[in-house]
């Protein structure tokens, strides 16, 4: 059960991406992002994730994404970029921008759209990695991509050096207990990363064994995520439930949006984005189509989440 | 129960993507494949769809198949074009290429990967034909996108303009006759086209009122396809019913590929790319990664079927 | 294709069980229920189905059901009986119930709460049919079990005389075109059933091979469904089509109900009951709990349907 | 955050029902587990659960089953009784056999097989509550009835003494934990019970705030879930870690059965009751059909694991 050297660790957001009104990348904004997300302390930047709307950009937007976050953070701490699309062909197209634009890790995804079964799915991770010399973490996210990544195929993917890690937003926390009690009996997989991407489970998941966590609320308090991956490094759970209790109730604010007209990812990304506006750190709370901005009721909604939690 | 000319009817296959075994874009077999489909008598071509393998491609390719398709077509029967993204800015620079490259008319999905519900799903379709001057085919695939499009849905999409037809390949055929029954008796969408995507219920689908079919199927036997939808047309039921069961039986050729090693998608599109390479209309069963050719073994059982179906 | 002598065919409705207010048996509604169906002309009677609130009732009450409905008919049609419990030992009791109440055939689903593959959902129905001597057809219900009965798994069963006929309620067309097929083209299953339980796609299920329906809108409009049926098996396909878009259009009653508050069983279920007590046939639209009945206004709109279909 | 006094806490096995090879229950072999499972200390007993066969069982065996568990528990630690069946009066049936079989508390799922939405779900649970004095349970096991019971409409149902806890084998530790948030600033829900029923978690949901576990795997290892659950309460997270990745392997047993020839339940409950008779707790390894027992090689694996967690 040592787990020594993960070699992405510790709180590791997806970074959403401010966007202008009329759909256009929001650089001054996102440069404020990673500044904000750097301050409060993050050991790593996960680039075009779900959260920063990956599906919803064009190339040349995702190319600016890149561009600005690799920049602003200067190399301070690492960048791991999402290349996610429906299939192997376009993902090695996306991997080769990253590789260009100087990103320290790629995050992939299973197939998706297309109908594939397990030997396609593993086919699909080690057609990327004989692509690249970046190393390649597997992003478990069977409610988007409709395939979960099971334990086994995960331990023999890492075992052959095709991916380094998972970020685990299955929702299955048995699963990735699974995973994690496999990988830590194995002294050739020391360096093995498994992130949660749940918010409100991340002292659970540390206590399981994780390395880290990429949640989409630490966009909104990283220092939240910062301060309760330290206490759970040292130990302290009595300390680490204190701030997940606090975050937990903060993770509220994707309940701000009327569910009558707002499904998923509107109400995720849309609220992540509308308490960044609130606390000055983006321009805009304008979201790709076809989701819509929180409105005036659900970001004074957002507003008293963030009041409560004690960031305004 | 009138449904007197709807703008896209009769049997219209959606074109596989013949590629060479380095996975370019194999541009003198799809120029077979095209006058194949339109040597056996077909009403309209489907470019670009799930049997086209479009999220498999890069716009590159795409932009070489319709290319391709538009030009050896040369305005024999109308062309679409699949327009198949996750999200709606992307699905927009597709319209517009498609636009470019001279298709008649485009097919749109809901988004997918991302979470959507009925909201952004209609503010999906709105915003894609508020883009464009081509006519908008929604295509209903939950097995792909996850989200069924619903009756009403449709039907206010139609009645405002927004699509003027629809793909079905939901496999809910309950949702597809009320559809139908529907659009009958509202004469402002006379010209609305429900094209079916299953290829074994052809017949049955006319009876109940389909405008016509989007069989991949028919990219292997088109004559077949062409001699069902006249015999439905000509209200020739008993023949249809023959001809329905030949084909049906000739879908076995799905069955060839090995089901301990192959799934979905594989199993379809290489089998029907298979049987093309047997007949001889094109060079190679090469399919794009993650998926893999069918083997010898599996050929031969495709082989069988083309035998037994006659087209061998 | 010859499908001389189905063993079960023609219009075979799942009979609902009127309810008292109090939740117990309408015994007198239920006799006038089933003398409503056979004045309709209809082939057999399906009791102790979805429709007829199976899983709601008590095996006294079940009892109690099978013994009005084998008396009223008095062997006029066929009576078969839904056995149908989660797993296999409690079906085997329903069977001996049904047997010595004296139904002509049971019909059965796949296990469900419990999780299980194919091998036990094979073991179920073989274990069922070594425990009687009636006949047993498969009630193939995925949306209740959330098994699909798979077409080899069928046609093996009927190979083997464990079953003679299923009962398609998958929603899933092409799978039920498949196993017609395979069933036509062997002369040892001339005698297979394959009856559809989907209300608005009989005429095309006929043309595709069905031996008949089962359909729960029938209970409100057996005669409809019979001239339906009747034009089907005399290849009047015309006539058939025009049947169906009128009782597709009746079909909306199961949109009587607030989507609001109401789902899946009580919109289907109670919209029957309530059309059958506006036709005078039972004295009360009481349904069991968790659901409720159709309230006034709900009511109101299921009598503007039935008017719409010239059945008031 | 203080939960101080939850009415139903710690270990609380979901007992197996023993059989003999002709599928009566083995009441000897019951008296066994129930006293292997006293003396292993836990803290209550769960009666007819999943990992109890309940589904699988005759009314008949129910009653000898709680009548066997009762006697032996003789009032040491509470027996609590699954009352599982797909819908209301089925339910309530049950409830007053547990009642007269001298039960504490009765556990209840939302209903199955039929199709409900959250305002049927909810009268479920309100209408079983109004039939009984004794306290009711939650049970949310979607993968078995397939409704996700919502934080909201637990909290709702707590707040109005419906229900006194939930046993939570959703899978879902996100709504999980939510809920025990929402719980936990409640003081009027200070008893409300919290029980997880992820045997591989429990350190990490009791660190999240449950009041304890429901383990099926505990009927083979309850003294070391009692362990776990004391290092838990005690705030010793290191050492409940540590008996938690011993008890993550064990649970590899679950494996053990040939998953070509197996699913889900078969494998659950045939490795539980395997390992039980190689302890010696029980007779026979005999399941429920259409479940079937593990064979001798798969018996060997159960061994293998046994042995490595130190139990034989």
């Amino acid at each position: 059960m040592n787990h020594p050297t993960p070699s992405y660790s510790g709180v590791v957001p997806p970074v959403v991406t401010p966007l202008h009104e009329d759909g256009s990348v929001d650089r001054a904004s996102l440069e404020r992002v990673v500044e904000h997300l750097l301050g409060g302390g993050v050991h790593g930047l996960f680039a075009l994730g779900s959260s920063g709307e990956t599906v919803y950009l064009t190339d040349e937007q995702r190319d600016e994404v890149l561009d600005v976050v690799v920049k602003t953070t200067a190399g301070q701490v690492p960048v791991i970029a999402g290349c996610i699309e429906p299939a192997t062909q376009r993902v090695i197209q996306r991997v080769r921008a990253a590789e260009s634009l100087g990103v320290d890790a790629v995050v992939t995804t299973a197939p998706f759209y297309t109908l594939v079964g397990p030997h396609e799915v593993e086919r699909h991770f080690r057609a990327i990695h004989a692509a690249t010399a970046l190393p390649q973490l597997a992003y478990d996210i069977p409610v988007c991509v409709h395939v979960k990544l099971g334990v086994d195929l995960l331990v023999t993917l890492a075992r052959d050096g095709v991916v380094v890690g998972v970020k685990d937003s299955s929702g299955d926390d048995v699963s990735f207990r699974q995973l994690v009690s496999e990988v830590s009996q194995d002294p050739a997989l020391a360096t093995f990363s498994a992130l949660t991407g749940h918010e409100v489970v991340v002292d659970a998941m540390m206590l399981a064994g994780a390395s880290g966590s990429v949640p989409g609320l630490a966009n909104v308090d990283p220092a939240g995520y910062v301060r309760l991956h330290d206490a759970c490094v040292s130990g302290d759970w009595a300390t680490a439930r204190v701030e997940q209790e606090r975050i937990t109730r903060l993770f509220r604010i994707v309940g701000a949006a009327d569910p009558a007209t707002t499904f998923g990812s509107t109400r995720g990304v849309g609220s992540f984005k509308t308490a960044l506006a609130l606390l000055g750190v983006i321009d805009s709370n304008a979201v790709s189509l076809p989701m819509r901005p929180l409105d005036q009721d659900e970001t004074a909604r957002v507003h008293d989440q963030l009041e409560l939690a004690g960031l305004v």
